[in-house]
Order: structure tokens, then C-alpha cells, then sequence
């Protein structure tokens, strides 16, 4: 990694020094919890049921008292119910339609946009995005972030932007070469998509394009996978961090290039991990589900977001990058994602990292699940590289079958396929669990 | 029409006098032809091969001196050849694929994003659009210009942009309920379809929804459909006009709320009509190819660029909404879809002018054309808006055959079909044209 990839977008706020954050911290906070008392009706009511009157709000330790908002309360109250400035103020809106089809909205002003725009750039800077660098936008521009998130930072840093979307992705990989794209954004299931079709066409990634550096969002990633896409393009590939709420990925965060967990700017958010079930605090470096308050939204500030996302912080605060930003871990899986079997709790991404294992297997692979008079029953097909004997097909087979029993005390029948037999996913997020049981459990 | 619609985004250049506005254009040429001989070798080439030195232009009237540029040179020298900037500088760019499927690109500077937005702010602020609408995106935000030209100007004016770009028409009507749209912008098949789906939906968009103006783009239409679409919306709309290569629509014009004419933001770009097959100038007020120059684009400015678009230009320069840029007609059509037909050139937008005045028809009408030894055969399909009598749609088709052989002396036959059986177009221009015919001529 060159020196270059240690600089900063804003260096006095990146390493700010611990005392001086937290006091910025706390003195946001209790504006954040003034202003909602005044202007959004749903948060007085919530915080009158809760007793709390905001001079009852000094700093950071009060944090905890404060209630909870769910995604739930945001779709109830959709569209306008949360918002803390008229509707004229208005400039932009976002949303995920997610699995209901009630939208989960994220309304902004002209100053959300700035503050998004900043916080982007902060993050792209920090993964080495400059100005000069041709950077191809694959995820969507619509109401869904992805685009735009990843084109309001890279157009405060100057980057040369190529603003594909995604789909068509011979043309992409064409472009990539004629335009000379050195850096891409892209879901995370895209990006193995395209890889594939690069080598369709006959192009070593790593060899052939410039690309040296990827921004994956949106999905979750395991760091086998990040390690897979590293070798393939020889490039640095990096976690976005955020959600539409809070503007969308990496608004929230990113990897710096040491990749030992993502920095959280927390000078616009307040990271906490609870217990999913109870809401408690969980301990130093524990597990749990990441609870964000936006300290600087303008159009609809959340006070302690359920995020549903699992991760844990780590304890250490000075960071041999230089920033003394918190980091969170990885994204494990999200409490929606998750998947209840036999009684027990998984995400796809505990299959995932241990498939990727074996050079022989694929990133491609998908979970079916069944029920059968009360039984369940689960089918994992994951396609091989190439063409491999049946009796080094059914090796590998046992190996994984044999290792989520032992990890996850699970029992499930695993396939290993011919190349190119399951589904390609251009231009949404992958679906690799099907549920074919009767109730869902 | 309100006395709000006839305000002015930027007073003093569009009510500038001739003699000044001439003045600047004279500058703007001068210095731009300086710049091409000496930043763009392909320039540099074509003005030596005219025997033209940058000293030989002195203002307006050199401009004929000057010579062309083709859509064909620019494909030639894809992707950088006509680049007037260090690549370096380049921050975004666009491209249209077109039938060749070698690109036509736009390359832009931060400074071209920035004319954009002022030439749409300027044009959407003429058609009404303020701070305070709710103005919903429906064209692809993509390398295609649609989504980004909208939004740039939007920007400016501070509208509350609601990106949505194609497609998912049900969910785009229900929006507008749920946001309260005011304005949309769209490509013109896409606005038939959605009135459509409102329709299905048991909408009634005059009725039930708030839109109040409508931003056209990127097909053309007729002065009949776009009053059908005025109807059905109880809305204002306006065509806008620019391609890929001005940044695109409405970056070069729109008709001001007296509909007659789309005015050019000629401090911008200098507008001529030409005869398609020599070059040569037409008279006044005829119709020909519209060429433009660009006199302010930055990473790559065009040449008495050739359109390919057929239109005229007014002769009366002040007009009575105050403006005293120059106005051009509505474009009949582009050389690239002119279809030949036993010996007649004839535009899609021909037929549908004639189909539009019968209200039994909808706008959904498609065109075969066939060969046999050596004969030519049109048939034009035209969906009924409700379920018509045998003898009552024999009486369109042959009241529609007898205007087509009266006024464009050709033989088609027309059927006039069920509702809701031709295609219909989401995410793309609408494919009017079917050619089956062996020879294209």
C-alpha cells in the first residue's frame, strides 16, 4: 500500500483527539434532542413516554436513557411523519421498498446533501479515491442510494465519474478498458458478476483492466470473499457502511487500507451495540445489533436507529492508520436476513466463509430450504469452478457438510455443481436463500 | 396561465437586446475557434484543410466559413479524440450507443456541469418549475444524459427531486400520490404510458393527482399528442430539446408557456438550418437539418455540429413572453429515422400527427413495413381506446388511408386493433417502426 492511501479528506476532524470528539459528541446530542422535542411530534410523544425532557439531556452518558426508533416506526409514520423541517425544505428523497412494501424513506435537505456529499468523499478518500481517477459507478441511480451516494463523493474529491448503473455488463467491462476506469463501485454480488464475465470475454481482471481499487456496498460481504475479489483484480476492495437512513453506503463508514474493521465517523454518528432481544448494552468487543443516532441530519434526524445490522465495536480507539474514529466489524448478516433452522440462527455469510475456502468452489452458490411432515430440511448447491470428477465433487461435499455440522451444528445436504447452472444477479442484490418451508420459522 | 410562468431564471441574458446578445456570441465564436486550432488536433486538421486560420474569424458571419462536424467524426475519434482539456479534468461523462453501437460521447469538466445546470435551471424555471415542487425523474440516470440533465437543473432551482428514473409504472403513479407530485419529467412514450397505468390504476391523473407540469424529452412528439397528454394530466407540458452531445435536453431549449416554439439559449449556442444533403443554407423559415455550435463547453466543444434533427427557425426574434432568444420549431423528426417508403421520406411523427386528431385512437400505434418481388407494403396497427364496432373501425382505417394517400401520397394499410394489444415501451424510447422489408432503401 502506497503512502498515498494513509491521507486525509480532513485531517483535523479524522484525528481529532478523543476528549475534543466526545465533547462535539455530547453538545450535538443534546441539540439533536432539543430539536426533535420541538419540531417532529413523534419524538416528543416518544420522549415524554420515556420522562425524558431534553435539559434532562447533558452530554453522551445520557445517551442510553433516550428511546429506541425501529424501522417499523419509520414506515408508519411514511411519508412525512418524522420530519424536522418543513416540506418546502425539501430537495431529495430515498427509500428501500424492503420486504413488506411499506418504503423506509430518507428525506433530505440541501444540507443533507452537503453533509452526505462530505461524508462519501471522507470515505472514497480514505480508500485512495483522487481526483484523476476514473470511477465507474455501478449500483443504481434511483430511489435506491447506491448511485448517488457513491457520485456526491466522488464529485466533491473530482474524480472522473462514469455513471453506468448496473446491467449490461459486457459494456462495463468494455468501458473499463476504453475509458480507462481505475476504481469501481458496485453491490457486492456485481462485482463477482463481474469478474465472471470479464473472464467470458477472455480478460484477466488483474492482468488486463487498470481497475485497483473496488467500493463494495449494499450487501454483505465476507472477508473470504474480499480476499477472492482482491486476487482477482489485483485490487484493494473496501466495505461501504450505511443504509438508506443514513444516506446510504459509506456514508456511515468504510475500511481504511489496514481492512481491520470499518471507521465510523462519529462525528455525525453515534454507534452503540445492544442486545437485539432485550436492548441492553452488550460488553466490551461483544456481538450485537449496531444502534446509530445521526447527530447532523437535517431533514430527519433518528435518535438511537435499530439498524437490525450484527457487528461489535472494537475496544481500541487509535488506530495505526492514524484516525481515531471508532472502528465496527464486519457485518455479519442482518436480524432480517437471518435464518432460522432446526432451531438454530444463521446468515448466509456463515455458508459463504466457509465455501470460500476451497479454490475449487465458486462464489456462487444458493441455500433451499424445505419442510417435510415437521421436518426441515436444507439443500446447499454451490456451483465449481470447472468441471471437477464426481468423486473430488462428493469430497468437497463432505468436507462442508462435515464442517457446519461441527461450526454450526447443522445438518444439510450440500451439492457441488457444474460451472454456470445457478442464476446471475445484474441488477439487484442476490438472492441466495430460497425458503420453500411451509412455515417459516 | 399564471403570471408566475412568464418570470426569468437569469433576466438579463434572457431578455438581453440583439445587438448585445450578437455581441457576446461574436466574442464566444472567436475565442472558441482559437481554442479548437490549438487544443484539439482533429481541429486544428479540418480548419487548415478549410485554408481557415483562427485570425480569419472575426465574428458571426464567419460562421458559414467554418466547417462541419459529423456524428460520424465524433464516433471516429472515440473515446478522447475531441477532448479540448487534459483528461485529468474531466469529472463525468455521457454517451449515447445509438444503431452503430460505437458510442457518442459528451465528455464534461466541473465547469460544463456547472453551464448544465444553468441552461436547465434556466429552461425548467421557464416551463414553471420552482422551489417547492415536487418533481419526480422518470428517465435513466445513466450514461444515458435523461436522468442527470433533470436533476442538475432541478438542483439550482432547489425543487424537491423525487429520482425514480424508468420504469415500475404502478409504484411511479402511486408516488405521486404519496409525495404529491407536481411536476414530472419523462421521456414522451413513457408519459402515455404512465397515463395509462393511472388509468388501469383507476386514477384519473387530471382528477386525482397533482401534476401540474410535465418536462418532455429525448423522442419526439407531436403538437397533437402533446396536447392529448395536456388533457389527460390537466398539465402544462413542455418538449425539451438538446442530445447526448449539448449535455442534453432541455440544455439547449424549451417552449416557454406560449407553446409556439422552443427557445435556444443562444448565448450558448449558435443555432442554423442547413439543406441535409448540401450543406448550404435554406431560406428563411424553412425547414432543414439544425446544426449547432457550442460556444461555452469546455472538455469538448462542437463545430457546426450536424444534428441530423429537422426543424426551422422563426424569423421574429422578441417574442411576446419577454425572451429574445431565437426560437426553433418542434423537430418532425431526425435524418437517422426518416424511413423511405416506394420513393417517399416520410417520420413516424407523420402518422401520428393524423392518428391524433380521431379520439377514438389511442396513442399506441405501430408501423410494419414489408417487401414482395420487389414490392413495398406498410401496414399501421392503431389500438382503439375502447372496443369500436367492425363498421365503425373500417371507418378509421379508411378515413386514415385516404388523409396518408392525400397528403403524403403513400399506400398504407391501417387496422385499427383491440385496446391493449400493441407493445408497450417502459425503459427505452418506444419502437413505432417494424421494418421487415428485405432492402432497407
Amino acid at each position: 500500500m502506497s503512502r498515498e492511501d494513509t491521507r486525509f479528506w480532513n485531517e483535523s476532524i479524522e484525528r481529532m483527539n478523543r476528549s475534543k470528539l466526545e465533547e462535539i459528541q455530547g453538545e450535538r446530542l443534546r441539540e439533536l434532542v432539543k430539536r426533535l422535542y420541538e419540531s417532529v411530534p413523534f419524538y416528543r410523544r416518544k420522549l415524554k413516554g420515556a420522562g425524558i425532557d431534553p435539559s434532562d439531556v447533558r452530554g453522551l452518558p445520557d445517551l442510553r436513557k433516550l428511546p429506541f426508533t425501529s424501522k417499523d416506526e419509520l414506515r408508519e409514520n411514511y411519508p412525512f411523519g418524522l420530519l424536522a423541517v418543513p416540506k418546502s425544505e425539501l430537495v431529495e428523497v430515498h427509500m428501500t421498498s424492503g420486504t413488506t412494501g411499506i418504503p423506509t424513506p430518507n428525506f433530505l435537505t440541501l444540507k443533507d446533501v452537503e453533509t452526505w456529499g462530505e461524508l462519501i468523499a471522507r470515505s472514497l478518500y480514505m480508500g485512495g479515491l483522487r481526483k484523476g481517477d476514473v470511477f465507474q459507478i455501478t449500483p443504481s441511480f434511483s430511489l435506491f442510494t447506491g448511485g448517488f451516494s457513491f457520485f456526491y463523493g466522488a464529485r466533491k474529491i473530482g474524480s472522473f465519474i462514469v455513471p453506468t448503473g448496473p446491467g449490461n455488463s459486457k459494456r462495463q467491462i468494455e468501458l473499463m478498458k476504453e475509458l480507462g476506469t481505475t476504481s469501481f463501485a458496485s453491490i457486492v454480488s456485481y462485482a463477482v458478476r463481474l469478474t465472471e464475465v470479464a473472464r467470458e470475454m477472455g480478460i484477466d481482471p488483474s492482468r488486463d483492466l487498470g481497475v485497483r481499487r473496488i467500493f463494495m456496498g449494499s450487501e454483505m460481504s465476507t472477508p473470504q470473499l474480499k480476499r477472492r475479489l482482491m486476487e482477482a483484480w489485483s485490487a484493494d476492495v473496501f466495505d461501504a457502511y450505511g443504509q438508506t437512513e443514513t444516506y446510504g453506503g459509506p456514508s456511515v463508514g468504510l475500511d481504511c487500507h489496514l481492512h481491520d474493521g470499518i471507521h465510523v465517523w462519529e462525528d455525525h454518528f453515534l454507534v452503540e451495540i445492544v442486545d437485539p432481544k432485550t436492548g441492553e448494552p452488550v460488553g466490551n468487543e461483544e456481538k450485537g445489533e449496531l444502534v446509530v443516532t445521526t447527530l447532523t441530519k437535517d431533514a430527519m434526524p433518528l435518535l438511537r436507529y435499530r439498524t437490525r445490522d450484527i457487528t461489535f465495536i472494537y475496544d481500541a480507539v487509535e488506530h495505526d492508520c492514524g484516525r481515531t474514529h471508532r472502528r465496527i466489524g464486519w457485518i455479519e448478516g442482518r436480524t432480517d436476513d437471518m435464518i432460522k433452522y432446526r432451531g438454530v440462527n444463521f446468515w448466509p455469510s456463515f455458508i459463504e466463509s466457509i465455501i470460500l475456502k476451497y479454490d475449487e468452489l465458486s462464489e456462487h452458490y444458493q441455500v433451499e430450504l424445505f419442510s417435510e411432515r415437521g421436518s426441515e430440511y436444507m439443500v446447499i448447491k454451490i456451483e465449481a469452478k470447472n468441471v471437477l470428477q464426481e468423486g473430488e465433487r462428493r469430497r468437497l461435499s463432505h468436507l462442508i457438510e462435515d464442517e457446519l455440522r461441527r461450526r454450526f451444528m447443522f445438518e444439510a445436504k450440500v451439492e457441488i455443481t457444474e460451472p454456470h447452472v445457478l442464476p446471475r444477479f445484474e441488477t439487484g442484490k442476490a438472492k441466495r436463500v430460497i425458503d420453500n418451508r411451509e412455515r417459516k420459522i
